[in-house]
């Protein structure tokens, strides 16, 4: 806060008369809370999305790839995919891994179909698991085990030509991964750097959820717009969905 | 940058092979650019909106009134008023204020109504005039002299009971103000304090102006839910229109 | 960093010729190292010290009793009190509260006399346990339990007429207190808010500790004066010792 | 300011009894005021002092020449050259350089000889022109023209094995530079990347001229170590000579 109602009371007998205002700033890394990947913060091989190296992203930022340059593209549909509910569960556990035929049997059962440029939501449970478990629960909900995409969700996702997907874990992909030691994360390279797919971190889902279930429908419009920091790597976000 | 792909090259032998990622984050005052000002960003008389107190606005930022509390509420229809246009100039001189009457004439002008829950878009093209006029005149667009809104357009507004107005200048109002020197940024007062209607300020509103000239058409769905800060007075944006 | 070495490896062909620059910055706590707390750090019965009240530090900064205002103050005479090697053990335990009486014996042992506009050194070993006992009992350096000085330390330090006393833990003083609930902290509200006397916390003095061991001499030329941050509650330093 | 006396009075009747605390922070450029740069602040073909290369400085900070590692380096003797007092003028102009033999004449007038391990100040005016010229001319302070040492003042100070030099311009060397213009800047690389000798910026040596001024001494005990902050390219520091 650089100005605010205490610094009116410290000097009240002319704060209390007419217009007075309040500031505040922050410092904040840009994925820390609800939050897109760009394109740009992964390199595989030394490459990113469409090949880019590592001279296209410095102190600077990012001169290819950043989230600024999708900055007006992540308005559109919207589809959950609500696990916990499909499978009868409070919550999905760390490392459950959701696979292709659990995408197509969830998204069936749910009636819902996902097509070109749509922004699909994976909900694990997981964030309400941390929130009903308690404070001391949140400990390793950054960067801890959690429930999440498997590779093979890939084979599902990408031929139905998605713009981005997003979870309501740290980091979508199932922890520990599935995959060999040198592949984890193997889905942020494969959405990210071959696809061109954004990915969605940090996602509350759980309003969103109890409205789609309540009226069985599980597409609406969604908001989810990143900031328009030039050259960043990320942003954090507002998400809300529309019906 | 906390790390790019400068730091990538200066690990080229290991950092060539497999995956590696970037980071970073940012330090801004919340109202540094495209914003909205929350409901305790002014306090008048010793109170802000619905009467709270100056104790209600802390370093722990605002239990009341702050930008969070109205997260989801500014998606929503929303309506561009461009007076540049409607007069046939270029853009308004600093110090224009647009009234009641003003915004009257351009709604019926431009065939579109303003009804409740509408945000409000107000375009002087002080910022395409900035950017025309090149980067030594940049100097004043934040707190210098600017076209805007006069005390009146209250009159026209407030009934109408909108959610929100936005411009395209840095304080929304015409500058310096026709009011009195006791009086200045008389609707900061009017629309924070008293009615609850969010101001938006720095809004770039050339491509969107552009759109509706082209059609006619001069409401459209607006995605503008600011970032969920706790306790904030103000938030960045990226607002984004869906016609 | 705002650039540095990657940077000039990321536009190596122009970089490789010629002079180039690096920069960086920093976002801190002013009191989250090694540092001193100023007097306005504290308040009593709401006045801090020479009886200045709350309005005198506002988002502004502090008017009074900033640590601007000593900025050339604490350039001067310092006596290191070796606790650990008086008692030899090798460190204090938590709670371990040094009084008045075990001030007088260790500084007896070691042959120094405390005088006017010293700046005292309390050495209990806490910091050498930390980094014996390895990274994972660093949690609770800050804010948790700790050796240090007792609440009678200022029936012998204050007749003295010290200019400041600084220790090797989070706080100074014992942590629990042997106070009262309703003390806890006394010392700081003794010394900062009632005498005037610096705080200095998080100092190492391992290597101080064992040169003074050595030769025996535990007074010496203290730089230790803080950064002019104008209005600052605290401020980092980096205090040298000149024998 | 985290927490302030404004928030005490917002929670007065709490507040008013027994102790509270207050605490800032800071969000700075390291080499944003008076300052000291280390040698890895400037590369010359690719390296820095002692042939250390680029990728010896990422976005982890620096691992060789980082300012911590001459912490406990720059704390001795001080020597200042008053070069407006040897001349008889308020202040040198900007692009005045100061050279070998200028530096040798008012080393000579002032009686002081420069040794090794000293730290050399010089003093041009600069600072003190700003002050007396009033606010608005301090915006080209930094960055723009000013005074300053010439490129054959390393002829004289070299030799004299120095451990550092420090000014009060934002740059130490003359500004417009005598230097071809791809040469400016030479004794950034002189100092900093070819002899290892420190280069401090923005001293205000006003007060410390005007008591040489009045004894005659222009030698002098000098506090003037840097923060440790681990990797940095730069560091604040607050300067305190004794004598």
């Amino acid at each position: 806060m650089y100005k605010h109602g205490g610094d009116l009371l410290a000097d009240w007998e002319n704060a209390r008369h007419g217009m007075q205002s309040t500031d505040d700033g922050i410092y904040m890394p840009l994925q820390c809370a609800t939050q897109w990947d760009a394109f740009c913060h992964v390199f595989y091989d030394g490459v990113t999305y469409n090949g880019h190296g590592p001279e296209s992203v410095t102190s600077q930022g990012a001169v290819h790839n950043s989230i600024a340059q999708v900055a007006d593209r992540v308005v559109g549909r919207g589809v959950l995919l609500d696990f916990p509910r499909f499978y009868g569960v409070d919550w999905l556990e760390p490392g459950d891994a959701i696979q292709d035929v659990d995408l197509e049997a969830c998204a069936k059962a749910q009636g819902v179909e996902i097509g070109p440029g749509d922004i699909v939501l994976i909900r694990t449970g997981h964030m309400r698991r941390r929130r009903a478990e308690g404070q001391e629960h949140w400990g390793d909900y950054a960067a801890g085990p959690a429930p999440g995409l498997g590779v093979s969700s890939a084979d599902y996702l990408l031929p139905r030509e998605i713009a981005a997907v997003a979870g309501d874990t740290w980091g979508l992909e199932s922890v520990p991964s599935e995959s060999l030691p040198e592949a984890k994360f193997a889905l942020h390279v494969i959405f990210l750097v071959n696809a061109g797919v954004l990915i969605g971190e940090i996602w509350d889902l759980e309003e969103l959820a109890a409205d789609c279930a309540a009226d069985g429908v599980y597409e609406f419009f969604l908001s989810a717009q990143p900031l328009t920091v030039t050259g960043a790597v990320g942003s954090p976000l507002n998400p809300i969905a529309v019906k």
